[in-house]
């Protein structure tokens, strides 16, 4: 089918729990190759581990320095393959250096016991033809960062001010979600959209590249397919660094994607 | 001093990135040692393992068996040791077993930036001699639950109802926490506090043991001395899972930890 996304997180095993990979230009942003899409190239290198146990059900990750586009190499090793989930660490390398390293709990969202009982509400975006889409940012945006093209963003225009220059200071961004190219959402995929969005400090009138320290993902179910809708915020600027909270809910009205990084504040 | 908490988590370098460690009876509660006195354990390992950087920032775990009391083996691993910070990977061994394995990114919190942007607020928690006592427990859960000793613990009676029966539902509870013999909050006992507090699913009336997977806990400030304010809330229970949402507060009014755990429901 040769969607952009099954391309750019394609890995081929080398034998003991190593895989290569192929990090495509397309992906770049700020300061290098988006966060969310390292995770999504690692959690399908842990796939092909533990094939029995197909999804991510919480992915830990620590940022140790930027990753570029070109050939990388994901390292996966078992600490325990359970009954039910497994647990793994990850490591991506380029040019034998560690560039990020991960704790993954894998298993089946779909063997998983259907009740729902839940508090939470999905973010209040209007319809998305009344939105903000990604795709009337100014070209040179669209250059320097092509993550952005990736993605059908459809922004909130009460959290968007920030793009014309009037950003709202209360460091909440809310969108509507698909991919460009019709791909549908999937465990995977949801890795990648946790970090979709541009930074909350936007919000707060800082611009520039915030890079992430830390991000944990929690994958609490399989999405449906169609618009994803995506909110993230932050409640605490404290030394130099920031929380970004983050949700993920699917067009059935389900919340699939719980996340927080912790990041530092653009210079 | 012979503190409780620092004779808890002392360990002895062995080299290599080895360190023996032993977990004392005092830890103990529900179906193993409490996931927070492991992670100051292992906590107190990195510190010896990277001492110009003292202090956990992030820390994410991993629980893959439940830990016992007795002796046990620390392995610390320096992914990147960098200018401001150390990224490490560590393990917590049993019989040669490992039974939780986490990332952590350690630096000196007293280095950073002094400017704090928040809208977090801390929990509304009646005063201290308002609240219900930990020390009021029964003898026999006392007992079967000897964490519940290393702590003075007064409960919000708001969200104590599940003590005498009468959960609320909301799945919420707070409490104010200092430990029983006096010791001063730092940043290690600090991820102790992050998973001191009962599970949230007391108060949606599943009583029992529930089993963390995942958690991962951000040290956002030092603690000033005094008592700490917990409070943690679950808004998501899904295929079996619910996640705790948990905010720490100083006597200064300052939010110091913010952390998340995915949990499986007791049965």
């Amino acid at each position: 089918m040769g969607h952009e996304f099954d391309l750019g997180i394609e890995v081929r095993p080398l034998g003991e729990g190593r895989y290569a990979a192929h990090l495509g230009e397309g992906w770049h942003v700020g300061g290098g190759v988006n966060g969310g899409y390292l995770l999504a190239v690692m959690g399908n290198a842990i796939r092909n581990a533990v094939p029995d146990k197909p999804d991510p059900l919480t992915f830990a990750i620590n940022y140790v320095g930027p990753s570029v586009p070109g050939p990388a190499t994901v390292v996966v090793r078992t600490v325990r393959d359970g009954r039910g989930t497994a647990t793994l660490a990850v490591d991506l390398l380029q040019d034998d250096q560690v560039r990020a390293t991960g704790l993954a709990t894998y298993g089946d969202l779909a063997g998983l016991p259907a009740e729902v009982r839940t508090t939470a509400r999905p973010p209040e975006i209007p319809p998305v033809e009344q939105c903000v889409s990604s795709m009337e940012a100014p070209e040179e945006m669209k250059r320097a960062a092509p993550l952005m093209s990736r993605f059908d963003m459809r922004l909130d225009p009460a959290t968007a001010g920030w793009a014309v220059g009037e950003p709202t200071g209360e460091g909440r961004i809310q969108a509507w979600l698909r991919m460009s190219d019709g791909r549908e959402p999937d465990p995977l995929l949801l890795l990648l959209a946790a970090d979709a969005l541009p930074p909350v400090t936007f919000d707060l009138g800082l611009p520039g590249w915030a890079p992430t320290l830390e991000l944990t993902v929690h994958v609490r179910a399989r999405p449906a397919p169609g618009w994803l809708q995506v909110g993230h915020l932050t409640r605490n600027v404290a030394g130099g660094m920031f929380e970004e909270d983050c949700e993920v809910w699917d067009s059935a009205g389900r919340l699939v994607v719980q996340s927080r990084q912790l990041a530092k504040l653009p210079r």
